[in-house]
């Protein structure tokens, strides 16, 4: 009997997922039908501040397969414009409306709930006043490239995130007076304060004005358009305000049908992505997943690890084994010629964890001194008192700098000790590190302190 | 009593060994003399081909650490010009010859050996005349940048591995007609054919003349400068020849002494670079090292080696403890555009170390397809069918390509199952990678190919 499989939601994890069980299972085994609320699927989310910023030319160029794709090439019935309204585990049916009006209910034998996340809209007066944008889906980027030929003049960016930072630049670029307000000391609470203020000043460099440890209290308007942001200091007059504020899990319709949901407010699953509910798997931006480092649940709205686990739901329901092995929070970011990357734990997080954190900074560059093009970087790696683990690392620099993220993400799943990772075996040559690669500079001197703070050195 | 340290090189690996041991111990305790056989000592020996090609603009500049600064701020007595000619294990001494004809002995309780590589130079007619040129020293790079002052139109550069490659760049940016011949069916014996084919094209594209699967039979010259190149097939006319045949541990002077050498050739040594003479220890390009993956040994000649066994000795006779660890063979290289690199073991290697092994390559690019710079690259993953187990990785590509080989290196070192790396938690952003890293798509199809292979899927 053909099983039949309903996902809900048509982006990196839905259709990932959608893509992997079709591989496995042929159209007379498993038909599967998916929901999509918004007018795109399968899209890089990712890409909208480079779309909004100009260096991706066209919306298309962010899409990755073509809705046609999924019906054609791969049998998988995708409707654009319909959202799923209701989950009813008992009868194992979705109701869903569409954008025309119209309502229906699907039957399924497995779900894979793909809802991703929902932005954070301060609950702000004139929030929803003209001229106010989100930047989560492909339809907010469309808005604010169509606002942007209104030639506006001045932009608040409220949030000083990754994605407030990228949509700083995107405005920068298209000749914008910026200012970014976050009410944080630094930007970047993804890093420690010591580095964070390394990339404010990478922000004033570019001419944006930095607001921080202000909070919005306010917005402006005047016949029905946003004029201003208001902080409790002062009034920044805006054209266009750009909300960055980061997102939590857009769990809601999951958790009122019984799903189970973490204090992180992701779905929980197991490590093949399926939720306690037998049939139900959940995967992309509405999970909460495992950090390796800090062993805690932990929410991170990223593309990569969406099709990660994307991908392993649909194995597992397709018939095979795949396990998503949790996170050691790896993120990076390009601001202008400012690249800023980090994986682990800030030291703030280190601490909570019940580690005790030290912490040594160290500026290098990213190729041989004498060798053209190189340029600085600095590097701050975290590593516990006790046992002289790695716990985090944190890089600002230029380009080149940031991609070194990755084989301390590694060594950080590997649980290395600095010390150890002093030997790592890293390339070298004149255009592409100085002879000791600043990784392992950084690994050197932490590795020391370690030494120095147990007497031992 | 003060004890007497002698250390027979004055490059990376002898002056690491000569400041880690003035750090841990004073002059008062640590009498330090170290010999350096050339003009220059603590310079960048892999920065002479950019030298010669000009993106280096002065010898000045590969030098990181000027003599005065060993004697003035580390109390070392660095003698330049003077080469060590005989080691007396019994007397505990060296026996000296200063480029003036002096001659005289060191006693020493101490002893470091760091005296690199000798480039193989081979034993045809015309080696010896006026106009070929090894890369070795930087004596040698400063010869032949003399050499380029006499406006030479064509070269010939002898080996087609990293150093000759890099020469043959150096030589190109030169404005020389170049060609290059190597016994070998493809260039960079370090990478597997069907890689090595991408950088004898890459070398093409540059306007080089690939010989390949030539060997040179000997050096036309006339009035002692030389004229030619000869092959089986072919005479190659030239004004100048570069011999970049690789080297090997130049270890003859330890060996006479009674200093064990290894089947490599490679001065042999514990883990904390102590040979197996009480209180002679030995570091850099002469000795042996242990290869984690083969676990075989093998003498690699490479800067960040050097540095970091040198490092190593002189922490472990200054009292402290370190120990290097092994390799995996990681290497890295720049040509023109192209870039080039490697870790683990070949395929051919892989094999004869035991191994069954499967590669799979993967075409990709170095940022998200979409976002403007994104370069093509590709990657070759060798795992072990039996267990999946990754052996091996190389990658020739565009800017931004070469240095994912690290995140490589660290999974290797750990012994990771492609399978597994397909869940590593590296970053994502679209100014840096697809939302699949080239190094998970790649890990994601040998896993593939070796689950086919098991019957799995």
């Amino acid at each position: 009997m053909t099983e039949r499989l309903v996902v809900i939601g048509g982006d990196a994890a839905g259709m990932s997922a959608a893509s992997q069980a079709r591989r496995r299972r042929g159209p007379e085994d498993l038909r599967i039908v998916a929901f999509e609320k918004g007018a795109h699927a399968s899209y890089s989310a990712c890409g909208i501040p480079y779309l909004v910023g100009g260096e991706v030319g066209d919306v298309e160029s962010l899409i990755s397969r073509r809705p046609e794709v999924f019906r054609d090439e791969f049998d998988i019935d995708l409707r654009l414009g319909h959202e799923v309204v209701e989950i009813d585990l008992d009868r194992r049916e979705v109701t869903v409306r569409d954008d025309r009006g119209g309502r229906g209910r699907e039957p399924f034998d497995q779900l894979v709930i793909a809802t991703g996340a929902v932005p954070a809209r301060p609950d702000l007066p004139g929030a929803d006043a003209e001229g106010v944008y989100g930047v989560q889906t492909l339809d907010d980027g469309v808005a604010l490239l169509e606002a942007l030929e209104e030639k506006p003049r001045r932009a608040v960016v409220v949030g000083a995130g990754y994605i407030g930072l990228e949509m700083a630049e995107a405005m920068v670029r298209r000749g914008l007076e910026v200012s970014i307000v976050d009410g944080a000391e630094q930007p970047m609470g993804t890093l420690d304060p010591d580095m964070g203020v390394l990339v404010a000043d990478a922000l004033r460099d570019l001419g944006v004005q930095v607001c921080l440890g202000e909070h919005i209290e306010g917005f402006e308007e005047s016949g029905g358009r946003v004029r201003a942001a208001r902080t409790e200091s002062r009034t920044l007059p805006a054209d266009l305000i750009v909300l960055g504020l980061g997102t939590r899990p857009n769990s809601a319709l999951a958790e009122a049908a019984g799903v189970p949901v973490g204090e992180t407010s992701g779905i929980r699953t197991n490590r093949r992505m399926r939720t306690p509910v037998e049939g139900v798997w959940a995967a992309g931006d509405c999970v909460e997943t495992f950090h390796r480092v800090s062993r805690r649940p932990v929410a991170i709205a990223l593309g990569t690890h969406a099709n990660k686990q994307g991908r392993v739901a649909g194995i597992n329901l397709g018939g095979g084994y795949a396990a998503f092995p949790g996170v050691v929070g790896t993120a990076v970011s390009k601001i202008c010629e400012y690249e800023v990357a980090r994986t682990g734990l800030t030291t703030a997080e280190a601490v909570e964890a019940g580690f005790e954190p030290v912490g040594e900074i160290v500026e290098s560059t990213t190729r041989a001194g004498y060798y053209p093009g190189a340029r600085t970087m600095k590097i701050k790696m975290i590593a516990d008192r006790g046992t002289g683990r790695l716990l985090g690392a944190q890089i600002v620099g230029q380009e080149g700098a940031a991609k070194r993220i990755d084989a301390l993400a590694v060594a950080l799943w590997h649980e290395m000790t600095v010390e150890e990772m002093t030997g790592l075996d890293l390339s070298y040559a004149p255009p592409f590190a100085p002879v000791w690669d600043p990784v392992l500079i950084a690994a050197r001197k932490a590795a020391e302190r370690v030494d120095r703070l147990d007497g031992r050195a």
